[in-house]
């Protein structure tokens, strides 16, 4: 397609968006004897349109370099890799502080929207099949790491417990708990479609563990809605038959990285760890995970959430993991009551 | 300064650079009621320069949320955090299969040119201390992984063993094989003020192995101009000696990414190798790193070259391992002369 056949296709499309006003073209010219063209139009909301074609290819370094020599040492260069804009596969993730990562991803095998979310099962060249969901990265086959961390393997004694997990629909949880011989564990999900997903493209994170919605010594509920509200009615009938747990294993969302230790996300996450609390035995423990460890604003939130905000006193310590497929360094929560 | 003014500073100091020819305004204009600004000029080698000022913030969530709605389904749209440009610390790097990434980068420590290369210690909040030279992340507090899987600890008995190392000036190596108790390990080096940066900045990983260049059982050696001319001087001495290693371990440069298996470092890797194996007693190895575990072209050539342009047939195995501030999965390799 020639260049003003391409320009043509892009301004149609954009005046059929900027519906607000008009599109201006101040500059459409041929501005190289190689027939570099370039055209620029000013548009609604401030905007700007720069199109441009290049008749030969730009050598970055060649470039960065001759900056450098001819700028001498007062001159900082920095080459970056160009963002790749249009890709059919999305390669670029941002951590948890808000930093850009660009994945090895070469390959997509589930994208699908549930009731609740958008998932995403991608391959990653390094760290295998990874599930996606609303574009955060939650796990790979790489981040074995990532679940002994929250289940504190090595460090607890699950045999014979009875253990509650929140969330955890990859089965990476289920699947090594089931491991440590317990007495029961019951999973409370949300989301079928994403248990579907990983019981095919994450088998070896979660094993046979979603196959079935029970077994010997575990069990699959559902919420229908609200979470909050879903598990609330499970927990008054575990009350109301005396059920306690051992554990209750928080595989739900991120911290907030806001700074302000209220509303949204902090509101929901005192809610559940309270009714957590509620059925846990006196000796019981909420585990958690939390975020980045370069997220302080985020943990510092998080403490004086835990030490001021919940019914019950509690105490807590913390514990760090890298997970390859974050690209991050994770913080993990281990919560109780505070002994009188 | 005003948007007149950031124009003449910028088009000032390109009118310099741009002894090729002149520049050419095309447009200088308001372009919109809140005092948004856009000049645009062409410039020689078919530049362009588009200054644009932005009267209020860009909100790109609301944007995305915007162009998304209006586009229906058949829209796929990526907001990513914006390039940070300018800034007195560079925050990204490249990995080895040119993937741009972030750090959490928040400060620097050491700054400075020796006569082979651009040696900075940054500070990372996940990472720690790291060594970047020539503008490539080398080593951070983060990576003993790294250290311990070129040495293949835990495979390897060193105790009793003669040991060369090529490079290694971060003092990793030297201060890991140490606590092995080898009979002496040489470390072949080029650069001291690498040496003398990390003595101070990244201690926890060099220990004291740098404060003295020699002790009880090892040596430092240096190298001055041509690494491959000055080790050769070295290996002469070594073999009139009647001196042989058990293990030549190498920490040199990474192995390139080209595809083709010829040429400037490959030509290098296999004049290392070969001197390397000419002072390795029979059943001695040769323990490199390589590059990252997505670079299969590079790794392929590598194989290659393992196999048809040695002067000594050789076996070979590979071990991976995922480097922290690397932020990505390193292949490491084990070399060993063919058993007849």
């Amino acid at each position: 397609m020639s260049f003003r056949g391409v320009e043509n296709v892009i301004v149609g499309n954009l005046r059929t968006l900027m519906d607000a006003g008009p599109l201006e073209k101040l500059v459409g010219k041929e501005i190289s004897p190689n027939g570099d063209k370039l055209a620029v139009y000013s548009g609604p909301r401030e905007s700007t349109i720069t199109i441009r074609s290049y008749a030969n290819e730009l050598d970055c370094r060649e470039l960065e370099s001759e900056w450098a020599n001819t700028m001498g040492n007062g001159c900082k260069t920095v080459t970056l890799p160009a963002i790749k804009r249009g890709n059919q596969l999305n390669v670029y993730y941002v951590t948890s502080d808000e930093r850009l990562t660009e994945y090895d991803i070469d390959g997509k095998v589930v994208d699908v929207r549930s009731e609740f979310q958008h998932i995403e099962i991608v391959h990653s060249k390094t760290f295998g099949n990874m599930l996606v969901l609303d574009g955060l990265p939650n796990l790979a086959l790489s981040d074995l790491v990532y679940t002994e961390s929250i289940m504190c393997r090595g460090k607890e004694d699950f045999k014979g417990k009875e253990i509650l997990i929140l969330r955890g629909g990859d089965g990476a949880l289920l699947n090594e708990l089931r491991k440590e011989d317990p007495k029961k564990v019951i999973m409370v999900e949300i989301d079928d479609m994403v248990m579907q997903a990983c019981k095919t493209y994450l088998r070896s994170v979660c094993g046979d563990s979603l196959d079935n919605y029970q077994g010997d010594n575990y069990q699959v509920c559902f919420i229908n809605g609200d979470y909050c509200r879903g598990l609330h009615c499970h927990m008054e009938k575990w009350k109301a038959e005396g059920k306690t747990f051992d554990y209750v294993i928080s595989d739900l969302t991120d911290i907030s990285i806001t700074k302000k230790p209220s509303g949204g996300i902090w509101d929901f996450i005192v809610k559940i760890i309270d009714m957590s609390f509620s059925v846990l035995s006196p000796n019981g423990k909420y585990l958690t995970h939390a975020t980045g460890s370069s997220n302080d604003g985020a943990l510092k939130c998080f403490d004086y959430i835990l030490e001021t905000q919940l019914d019950r006193p509690v105490t807590f310590t913390k514990t760090n993991a890298f997970v390859p497929s974050f690209l991050e360094d994770w913080v993990f929560y281990q919560i109780e009551l505070k002994k009188v």
